[in-house]
């Protein structure tokens, strides 16, 4: 527990997952935009019934299958499928510590599914079809889940917080004062450090390097994920914050 | 068809595919060994009736899940599970005009399997038990994947190169030469090239960029990296691409 609220552990939980959005995203980009993947009930000839989207059944068995090795007994783990529609874990649960305030649960991943298939993925793929819908989705799965963990995150952000400061908070939440709840929580300049690594981050891994690290094919675009980070991810990392704190008294 | 087996676009899917088999030992190298995770009955309480590993059961509930989404019709791509323990696709077949010549089918999963796990895993992680489980095994799957699909693009390799010289690829597998077969496919400067691009590579993504680029953190060793494709990979392939040239004619 100690080590979970320690706030140079959560940062590096953080910075690590970076590099895994971007290879996702790096991952993602070599196929076509695929459109027909998001829309719902564009697959209902090959899913009699089912009426979301081929994304959302792909999301839908995966999930079920990693409920069953205990993904979503993991605090920092939340589905995009309805939680009772998923079945229970064959492993006995973890001892996890109780590190977070009940109930802890503020669930953003509708948020997260909107803006990555809306503005993210017609970013960083080619316009278009090229029929590999089964390769499209698992990439897709990968960075959605990477990306929701690191917005879950945010509640371990804001315990340690709280715990650092628990009075000023105290009076910020009884006040039901989100403003400043806000201003305790955001450092410009760490976001600024942030946003700037990730830059240098996805130029990096970003780089065609068979050619000997030429910047002219850049697998993904650094600006994408620099805007994806600074419109969204951040942003929605603060929602988490807030709403967690809100409820912790 | 002319497209896969052009000569040039071949080898773009195979460069491509050392940089996702890399970001996949990249994940995987931060959870420890967890060698429980490998071995055959170890989860016999937590899946009664189950003889395999905890890895075999999540190979076989994810391949079982991807065939439904038609991995497995795609001709580059071999289950590690028994295919008759696998489901039918939902979505119809896509119209592959047939590229390879059957029967094509030379599957070496359970050698990449044996390597993978009992050479390359311990090389790349922290020795002992973290108990994340679910994690590992995910990530396993993915490399292995990619490694798989690696290996059996030597198919593809073979059937372009047979194209070429005709008469003389008859010659040899009339005679059953597999010595000269080996020598035909075999290119020395392309291998020497592949493993300095590779180890180039495996230092450019493995570098802990959030220190603007220090050599020391490594996130995967790259000579483990160059090792596996040299003792591994690179021969796995060759007995893929000559078992498949030998059933040629």
């Amino acid at each position: 527990m100690a080590q979970l609220l320690d706030l140079n552990s959560i940062r590096s939980v953080l910075v690590r997952l970076e590099d895994t959005i971007i290879f996702s995203l790096i991952e993602r980009a070599q196929f076509s935009c695929n459109a027909r993947t998001y829309q719902p009930c564009a697959f209902s000839n090959e899913l009699p019934g089912w009426q979301g989207s081929w994304l959302d059944w792909i999301l839908l068995g995966t999930e079920e299958f990693q409920a069953k090795a205990r993904r979503y007994q993991s605090p920092d783990e939340y589905p995009f499928s309805n939680p009772s529609d998923l079945p229970d874990p064959v492993l006995p649960p973890l001892e996890y510590e109780p590190v977070l305030h009940e109930p802890a649960v503020t669930n953003v991943n509708d948020k997260i599914m909107q803006f990555y298939t809306q503005e993210i993925v017609p970013s960083i793929t080619k316009p278009g079809d090229d029929l590999n819908y089964g390769s499209t989705a698992t990439r897709d799965v990968e960075t959605l889940q990477a990306v929701s963990r690191r917005v879950h995150y945010g509640m371990f952000v804001s315990e340690s917080k709280y715990r650092a400061d628990v009075d000023t908070f105290n009076t910020a939440i009884k006040a039901n004062d989100v403003k400043t709840l806000e201003s305790l929580i955001t450092k410009p300049q760490v976001e600024a450090a942030l946003l700037k690594r990730l830059e240098r981050k996805a130029r990096h891994y970003g780089q065609d390097e068979s050619q000997g690290g030429s910047m002219h094919d850049m697998k993904v675009d650094p600006e994408v994920v620099v805007r994806m980070y600074k419109d969204h991810v951040i942003p929605l990392t603060k929602v988490v914050e807030v709403e967690y704190l809100l409820k912790r008294i």
